[in-house]
């Protein structure tokens, strides 16, 4: 029964488990426990603590940023497509900080602890920026420019309203217009 | 004797005591003690521990900028002035946290619990910006734009490299890179 425990299952578990006690008291044997499993047969997926708590980090940042793939399916504009895609990613997070802000901190405390994980999600986010960018140039609608730069521009000059160390600031009610302020700069910055 | 101490004077021992015990744990008592003096005349100065508190926040956040009027003197571009003001606010923070990253997280928490102080310390810089945006209008070199949201938005759009609580990410090896990026974007935004 054990040994036909998938990956899934285990982070199934251990999401709960790290929910229900927090990070700092969750354990492998607790995790272990949820599924009535020796800890050895989740070692045997995950080799450490530090690697489980990785892979649940990594699988949550992999799902909150779902939705964004429906804003390469619209018919837009590459300008309308890119601030779209920008205004879900920040939507996503307030919502999250909004819905329940323990949980969110608790989930970025994790990823926070794996420089490689936080990278890679970096990656796949800025990955998604630089094809828009290419379209837009594609279509004469941008400036031509090194899209990839331009795309990793975007990502960190919008820091302020998606990096989770902001949080605290994403109540203020001044945020939208703060927003459109940078975004109107990022645009000037980019359309011909 | 007692009466005749200046709000400098307070705020001297103030800063002295909360960087000997840390803002938890010292009190108004603490500094007068440190003083010789009652907390009746720490009191008559600063109604309340936390306006003590927000005075020495508000001191020490108007003392780090200070460098940042050479900037105006200089013979040059407004592009280059505007680049200059940047990377020197850049450098102040980034050297504080290397100099001693706990007092740079005492002073800002501080700075944290005042939403005016917050307030005052931006409204403080991006009114250093607005001028920097005004003259390259003047000079043709910058694109006609409202300055005042001009320079907000460069403000908010180089968060990730002055704004505290990005201060773990200024150690990274690509932190110059992204800057770099972010630059390029906004002078390609608003220069002519």
């Amino acid at each position: 029964m054990a040994e036909q425990l998938t990956k899934e299952e285990i982070l199934d578990a251990a999401e709960q488990v790290l929910r229900r006690f927090g990070p700092e008291k969750t354990s492998v044997v607790d995790v272990a426990r949820a599924l009535n499993i020796s800890h050895g047969t989740i070692y045997r997926h995950y080799p450490s603590k530090a690697s489980l708590r990785e892979a649940v980090a990594e699988r949550w940042l992999h799902s909150i940023i779902s939705p964004l793939k429906d804003v390469f399916q619209k018919d837009c504009t590459s300008s309308e497509r890119l601030h779209e895609w920008v205004k879900t990613l920040i939507h996503i997070k307030h919502s999250l900080v909004k819905e329940d802000p323990e949980l969110f901190t608790m989930y970025t405390t994790l990823a926070e602890e794996s420089v490689e994980v936080i990278g890679a999600h970096i990656q796949e986010l800025v990955g998604q920026i630089i094809p828009i960018i290419q379209e837009g140039i594609a279509n004469h609608e941008f400036k031509t420019a090194n899209a990839e730069e331009t795309a990793k521009g975007i990502f960190m000059a919008t820091a302020r309203f998606h990096h989770p160390a902001h949080a605290k600031e994403w109540a203020s009610p001044t945020i939208e217009e703060e927003f459109d302020l940078v975004w109107k700069l990022i645009l000037s910055g980019i359309l011909k």
